[in-house]
């Protein structure tokens, strides 16, 4: 067994953050024990696997039981602290803000290396960061939250255009993933800060 | 920059209607406009990506931003119209058929070069002309409309039949996409006119 | 035209009696026919088909029009016997359960033939044999059965260790495959006659 690396470490604090907040909203809605779980590892490795079924290779998580590891550990959290796990409620925004700044990096890096072009990448760092959510809210049978709240796919967007910019540049790749992922996690800090959202389009009452 | 070809036209009024529905769905339901927009591409895309993927290669649009930039217009294009957009009703139920008929071809066309079986390639048009608007639903977190309302699906099931037939018999490619086109457009549009649908089972009264 | 094999016969009990909840669970929500046999389809064939994607090959379906046969065959069970198949309840439960248990072992096979390591193979047992009723659910806009009640997918996973444990001792594959499928059954038939679930976790009342 290799120490982790600091991308390792961040990975799993993502995943973490990610299987937690689909295991809460499982339990929200009277899941049982295994739903909650698969409600979380799906919320935590969703994106990726989309992101990997499109490029066309083999899902990340089936190389490497450390997600299924972490979305376990995550279940074990929520039944120990249970209610109280509320009072942790900001360390889980920034470790969730982690995760998606994280996975916006390493999304958009994967497309990269595949040769796809930057618009494909910035659009598989965004898919990465923020589909998982989207498959989670689906399965609670709710509205994706993404698409009604906040800015949160947006900041993956901007992040995957930073990095483009800087690797225009030729800025050396690991200060690119430092800013870029500075930069994703910023943005998302500052919208939830000062509740920015993007403006609804006027319906028309259909319903 | 080529001038773009008839397919290439169709296949952007085809795109353009189809995001045009999952956008103004997606309003009426309140989503913002990042929201509106993933709606409107996966109403556009959705169809087709699920058949690539099936078919094991890369998904179309990541292959050619057209079809994303298409979507953006018609995000652009409900921003400016608004509530106005409803007189169009008829105008975009008309693009939106000349989508479902092309994407029919198209689908049934892509399985067939890559050496599928006529009953797989009936099946990949469905899927391009009417998954994408399965997808769009079950976002906006409704229940499928083709699986309730009028002919939709069966109209590209229609269609596949026809390309195959006529296949069967050396007819051109050309006169045969055009044939199916029309078939799927004709179907769809009499099935509108004369609220054609399929039976419904009796339900158990299971709910 | 070769008389079928007893995996291939077993594989037909098991897509029908899965189509047939499909196609019932949509005729209750008013589905027309073209949407409960879609329903029925997905059922059926849902898990095996992200199984495959996951998996990077060609769906199942795509390359034996059975499955699809085998849909339409359960539609028209359903239109013939109408609200009396309440009657057969017992005997669609036990079929269910063949096809539960035959899934597992056909993905579970499946994923070690393709090389990859037991962890995995056992969660695409689960999905072969969970994930279709998964996409039922979300289709006709319920949340999930299996995350609530009983024990279902659990069956899939316990039986997918045993395989691995007799894998491990080097049993006969035959005699694994009977005892794998014997215990997915047996477990899932002892789960609901004594009604036995995993407990579920205290929700924060954030609905």
């Amino acid at each position: 067994m290799e120490f982790p690396s600091f991308m390792e470490i961040l990975d799993f604090i993502g995943t973490f953050a990610f299987a937690i907040s689909g295991i809460r909203l499982a339990s929200a809605k009277h899941f049982d024990l295994f739903g909650a779980y698969v409600v979380g590892v799906v919320t935590a490795i969703g994106g990726g696997t989309l992101r990997d079924l499109l490029l066309g290779v083999t899902p990340i998580w089936m190389t490497n039981p450390m997600y299924l590891v972490c979305s376990g550990i995550a279940l074990l959290w929520v039944i120990i602290f249970g209610k109280r796990i509320i009072r942790q409620e900001v360390t889980f925004f920034i470790f969730d803000t982690i995760g998606l700044a994280l996975f916006t990096v390493v999304g958009v890096e994967k497309a990269l290396d595949l040769n796809f072009p930057l618009w494909v990448a910035v659009i598989m760092g965004t898919i990465t960061g923020a589909a998982g959510g989207v498959f989670r809210d689906v399965f609670i049978n709710e509205i994706p939250l993404i698409f009604r709240k906040e800015i949160y796919a947006m900041a993956c967007i901007i992040g995957g255009i930073c990095y483009g910019l800087l690797d225009w540049f030729n800025v050396d790749i690991i200060i690119n993933e430092c800013v870029t992922g500075l930069c994703v996690f910023l943005v998302r800090l500052l919208a939830v800060k000062y509740h920015l959202g993007l403006p609804t389009l006027k319906g028309e009452g259909q319903e």
